[in-house]
């Protein structure tokens, strides 16, 4: 199904402004996607959803590609991102996982025990998750044509354990941080399971044609400080990061909320560090150091300013990022209430600044 | 009402092992207590929760004051904190609050204009928050003859902003921060107006029998990067902590998230800084410098943990901790899982790690 089987990209996508910033090479442009880029800030695709049920429109290999490929149809972005969901894996585990409109994903009975956790199963993806692999396999062979790659995802262990955990989002990640103290035999096998069942995601994603792979760890540096990072979480991080080098492709290291303690989470792995808003690029590029590829650092809400407070705070933050090895991003996924034509003009702003500058 | 007039704490108050702390003064051990330790993990709270509600525990300043008596009859805290709200000066302002079992509080109508910032009202404490002060007086005549201090406390602006726009609590702070970005006059007239409730609120605990005084700003940290805080939030704190000076007691600045700028938030004021357990406190200690006080540090969902997880880690702290000028706390609120026992515990090993160390 994909166009490029066993990992070999077209020249083209392969030569990407995108991919050569995460390979730290001059671009010729500054590369720009979004996270959810493809998502609910486009009328298009909440057409869709209003036609489709959430479960749906992910387990459906031609309507996830299509809802992939939305955004790039009027924006000039430098990627796709495929149409996933961080929870994906979690059926396939034995989890329930449902959508409710406003209130996110919910997972029907949270784990709460050893037990739970070692009954959970671990398949491989090419069974429990090939409708998300056909899906970046037909959005990969639309883009190859166009040069442009598509980037698969998956979400770190410490965040989707709190997801399995918390039954769905959560303020203060209580239960998991109880499990994690109480039982930390039990967390080891919970984390252990997870790093096995996504690096096998993250491989065979590469495989069938994702150019690029993200690791999203959205809460860990809001839930923990950093001696239980390094005591809880980096281990199982390194691990993933470790075996997702087998897929031949850039990785991407993605967390929020680590500022305190970037150095650490940079350890784990990643040829790019995704870093939130909450310090400013250049103070991320002094501690991380100018041989890693950074991306991200836009705050997602000051799009809901008007462009005269969102120009010059976009030229301050490209003035303080790299000449190469930097990809334009938001710090966190990119909010619903957002307007399409402040995206367009905010793309095209980078693209035409790089010019310039 | 209260038992020490004109701000003139009773000899033995002034002398507590809390209050030389915020004084950067030897203590003679290392005082200690636990922000929202009046509350839900204490049976006996809950025992009156279930007769009262919310808003008549708040408002009954007899009620109010057993709450905040509740915790010291049992565990031997260096200091109370007054049962209330960060939202109680809402009300007063023209804002409806109340209080859902599980949800936490929400505002009937939340501001979303200019319009609406223009017409709240911005009463003086001594009318809108007499029932609040009047616990204050009450709980203080008590303790006064324990040698124990009352802190109050109040919502920092952009925190009582957060809870006013967004009409409780939110996970982005996307209309507090469009609000924000969109309608930067209204803001500053927003921010200001709580400024002068809450200066005034301040000063007014103090003269009601409140020996210190905490600014909560609790969401500043995950909500804003470093230059937003700088725009849109440290001009008010600023003025905040100027104006309570005049209240002629010790002040505390608690935020949390803000470990990427503390000095920032450091540089608004406060005789004390409360940090949360993102960064080691070594490190907080190391970047605000040795003058000042500091408190907190300890992630509240350790104390879920056995003892055997626990004791180790608050020896750790205790050890990195400055020998004068340190308080025991955690680096948000207690959470109402946690055990009676193992808070119990916890305070008599501070105490008596102090006395060995």
């Amino acid at each position: 199904m994909s166009s490029a089987p066993n990992g070999e990209r077209a020249p083209a996508v392969k030569g990407s402004a995108f991919l050569r910033a995460c390979r730290h090479e001059a671009s010729g442009r500054t590369p720009i996607w979004l996270m959810r880029q493809a998502g609910r800030y486009l009328p298009e695709y909440r057409a869709l959803r209003a036609r489709y049920p959430m479960l749906t429109l992910l387990n459906t290999p031609e309507l996830a590609a299509e809802v992939t490929l939305q955004p790039l149809a009027r924006i000039d972005y430098d990627a796709a991102v495929i149409f996933s969901d961080l929870l994906q894996p979690l059926p396939g585990m034995g989890l329930t996982v449902t959508y409710e409109d406003g209130i996110g994903p919910r997972v029907g009975k949270p784990l709460s025990s050893g037990r739970d956790i070692d009954l959970l199963a671990a398949p491989p993806a090419a069974e429990a998750l090939a409708t998300t692999l056909s899906a970046i396999g037909l959005a990969s062979a639309e883009l190859a044509q166009r040069g442009l790659p598509v980037i698969g995802f998956v979400g770190a262990p410490f965040t989707l354990a709190t997801y399995a955990i918390e039954g769905g989002t959560s303020r203060s990640f209580t239960k998991t941080k109880a499990l994690m103290y109480r039982e930390p035999a039990a967390w080891d096998r919970l984390m252990s399971k997870l790093v096995t069942v996504l690096a096998d995601f993250l491989v065979a994603q590469a495989q069938a044609g994702a150019s690029a792979l993200q690791v999203f760890d959205s809460w860990v540096g809001i839930a923990l400080g950093r001696d239980d990072y390094i005591g809880y979480v980096q281990p199982y991080n390194r691990r993933l990061f470790a075996a997702a080098a087998a897929a031949g492709v850039p990785l991407v290291n993605f967390s929020t909320g680590t500022a305190p303690y970037i150095e650490e989470v940079a350890s784990c792995g990643g040829d790019v560090m995704s870093v939130d808003w909450r310090m400013p690029l250049e103070e991320y590029r002094r501690r991380l150091g100018e041989a890693r590829a950074l991306q991200g650092n836009l705050d997602p809400a000051l799009l809901l300013a008007p462009w005269r407070e969102i120009g010059p705070r976009v030229n301050d933050l490209l003035a303080s990022a790299p000449s190469t090895g930097y990809i334009f991003n938001l710090g966190h996924g990119i909010l619903p209430e957002t307007d399409v034509d402040t995206v367009s003009r905010l793309v095209d702003h980078v693209h035409a600044w790089e010019a310039v500058g």
